[in-house]
């Protein structure tokens, strides 16, 4: 059976190298890549998609895992080579049902896609990237169908970002917090507004970078094993064990979008940089959802970097890094400003009591498109008209409205939910974290978040995927993912902010 | 026919879709990855060699190159169809020499080793490398016995390189052209030196880094299909049809670092950027040899860079940019400083006259380490006494010595000729150049270089590696690689320069 085993972990090695070759590949597209290498650049994240593929639906495989499952069954099920072969099953079984040429297909296509909607997200102008939509719902329809018989198409493709989570769980959940959230922001809009002026100085770019580094590496982020780069649109990428890059944002005129970008991108890194050597080059390499992944760059951007307590450490030197910008403006003016709640049209700007709206109007949005009842011609109208319903505001071009977010160009669908379910999570994981470090603030009043830091590495990060996002949120917290940690934090903070 | 010419051209179009995603990992490794990203960046480099390997190998491409073998004969011979096969057998026949595993070998050995070495450098401690150098000897036997037999094992590895070339024949081109360049250095040294002060002013990196971006765009260098970004040790790298970058060093107080370095890189991705997207994705993209890649970078580094009609234009733009650096310094006071003759020890910064016996020193010592008759452990003394003994100085130190090039860390062998073998076929090719542009240096006076890059690209670029370098060379110029335009060019420089 070790031979077995090891055989199978071969396999599985040779599948990261090249995923996490594909990554750079991504990453480079974003932050890099001159434009003329678009086409080069689609062929070889094709090729590289393809040959993944075959590799992770080669019979051998198939027959390793079969194998080796009675064996498995004989571990202690929570041991990494027992969940090694229960996490294969899966994604072996969903891996067969593609054939290779469409993961080719689908490298090809968003590359290219990805090229149109960064021009006409430059130009607003959805028109250049509607064809490539076009293309992409349609693509999508078709990988669902793979997966038939299903509850609902939009199932297969949340069950690809978030494992086991069900279309009805997601709509159950966001169904009992949302007239909760839409109450908060009623009470906060009738009440006494929060200035935040000081938020929209001038604060230079390379000023900005150089305390975002100060930051990242404050809360924990290891630069020896990662870096931080300038793209349109943030992300966290892991390129291979010991290196994880972040990717930030800079705006020198609204405080927000570069600093909060930095402590949420490094939040996914820090994931990543806890998982052990031991996982990597394994299928429990990674985090194992993308709401867990979200549960922890929110944590750092919005539990701690939002929260005043980290605030009281870093306020007097923002200060002195600032001293113009920042006159005459108190620890809780400042605090109150990078909290103000205002519906807004940028999702990843958004206050955290709005933020969730911006999420179920594109849930609505994509099973619409899924189903067919949206057309893709329609959807600026759609967003916009949605939009307004649902944030009371209404977007004035395409690139603030329906072109803002990269996903789509990259044909992910049924990823946006994760990030409200990730909101969830954190507040989940925080109310447990309070209880088992029980001077957390006082720490973040001095600017220590190592025993933090070592809380999530422990009872998050250690574990990779070896356990399914509802199973671990279980193990932590004792109950499945659920809102009423989040509403009751919302209701809290913002009552102190607004005086409800 | 035509549906097994497809079939072939789809695995090789395969092929080049991996081999440029490695070019990716090998750039980012020299440019942006963090240093723990190492081990996991030799796996997945290791991982996609392989994966190249066993392609190129497969037996399905040799059963198609044999069957299309009769077709091709009947084609015009010089046609890219005919040549693709033509040169894909040579291709499939040195391949299938090579297990698989020894190729993710050499990609794991070459990254770590590459790693040791960049600390030796940085601490001048060869030791540092020493265990890893000697991995890199051993394998490059153990590679050149792959292929016997061989009338040396040396030229096996120059054939990597230099397709079709023979040890013998560069030991006995190197033999003519030694003794004349050490008359000539001989003869520099004793007349009246050259006042070279203007060169080691103060030029901000900043400066000459937009200075280098003016310079390279205004020969050609298309930054719409390219970058430039600073590294230890410059390259240029082609990522894919469309994507080439070029890298560089600078020396704030030291002129020449940045800005020669520049104009060689863009002269190898020039060479790139220059062949026909027809070609690409198939065998016959990419230079045909790096000694005609060279004869590239060093026409525009020093027949063009180093020239008075190209600084006849562009010192009155650097006297702009840099005005205190260079007050009083008139433009032939600048151009023989640039070209001032001194042996010294680094390669790359090398003058015309003295660089060829940088490569000698290389090859006697390659050569040595493969017979065995040089150890590794020596060889920071065999390569300062060798140094002494050519050139006349003594490196202090490894990092100035034996460790100053990257190359053997990447388990490079055989490649070091090919740098002098550039050189002399860019005189092959400049004579020839001078006969169809009669008016070159009024062009280049006037900072007009498009008839040049265009010449370039019909006799050299278009053809990719459709034509064996000696061929090539041959049809251009009406023979075989030799020096005696290099040494006359040489000449004819150093005696107006130096008044010999």
């Amino acid at each position: 059976m070790e031979e077995k085993l090891n055989e199978l972990k071969e396999i599985m090695g040779t599948l990261t190298d090249l995923n996490h070759a594909a990554a750079l590949l991504g990453w480079d597209q974003e932050t890099y890549m001159p434009p003329g290498g678009v086409e080069s650049r689609g062929r070889s994240l094709a090729t590289l998609g393809q040959m993944a593929q075959e590799i992770s639906t080669d019979e051998k495989v198939g027959k390793l895992i079969e194998a080796l499952e009675p064996w498995a069954t004989e571990q202690d099920p929570d041991s990494d080579d027992a969940r090694l072969i229960v996490v294969s099953r899966r994604g072996y079984d969903k891996a067969v049902k593609v054939p290779p040429k469409m993961v080719g297909e689908r490298a090809m296509l968003t590359t290219q896609a990805n090229a149109a909607w960064r021009e006409a997200r430059q130009k607003s102008d959805y028109s250049i990237f509607e064809p490539w939509m076009e293309k992409i719902v349609e693509f999508n329809q078709r990988y669902a169908d793979l997966f038939k018989p299903y509850d609902h198409a939009y199932d297969v493709l949340l069950d690809d970002y978030e494992p086991k989570m069900k279309t009805e769980d997601v709509k159950k959940i966001f169904a009992e917090i949302r007239p909760r959230q839409v109450k908060l922001i009623e009470a906060i809009a009738a009440a006494k507004q929060v200035d935040d002026k000081v938020l929209f100085k001038n604060y230079p770019e390379s000023d900005q970078v150089a305390m975002g580094e100060e930051i990242a590496r404050l809360i924990g982020f290891d630069f020896n094993r990662g870096r931080q780069d300038k793209v349109h649109h943030p992300f966290a990428s892991n390129i291979g064990y010991g290196d994880q890059r972040i990717t930030y944002r800079v705006d020198e005129n609204f405080f927000n979008t570069y600093i909060f970008s930095i402590m949420h991108e490094s939040g996914h890194a820090m994931y990543e940089q806890g998982i052990p050597q031991s996982l990597s080059r394994t299928t429990l390499y990674g985090g194992t959802s993308l709401a867990i992944h979200e549960s922890q760059s929110r944590l750092w951007e919005n539990l701690v970097g939002r929260s005043l307590p980290f605030w009281e450490f870093y306020y007097p030197k923002l200060q002195a890094r600032f001293p113009e910008q920042t006159k005459g403006v108190s620890l809780m003016e400042f605090y109150k400003a990078i909290n103000k709640v205002e519906p807004s049209l940028i999702r990843v700007e958004a206050d955290e009591a709005t933020y969730n709206l911006h999420i179920m109007l594109r849930l609505e949005i994509e099973i619409g498109l899924l189903e067919g009842t949206i057309k893709v011609s329609e959807l600026p109208q759609i967003w916009n008209d949605t939009f307004e319903e649902y944030l009371g505001i209404r977007p004035k071009n395409d690139a603030e409205g329906v072109l803002q977010d990269v996903h789509w160009s990259f044909g992910l669908f049924g990823y946006f939910s994760t990030y409200a379910l990730g909101n969830l999570v954190s507040l989940q994981l925080w109310d447990q974290i309070r209880q088992d470090i029980p001077n957390l603030d006082d720490q973040s009043r001095q600017g220590k978040f190592d025993e933090l830091l070592t809380w999530l590495n422990k009872n998050v990060h250690q574990h990779g995927s070896k356990f399914y996002p509802q199973d671990l949120v279980q193990r932590i917290t004792g109950s499945k993912i659920n809102g009423d940690p989040y509403i009751k934090y919302l209701n809290d903070k913002y009552s102190q902010i607004y005086g409800l």
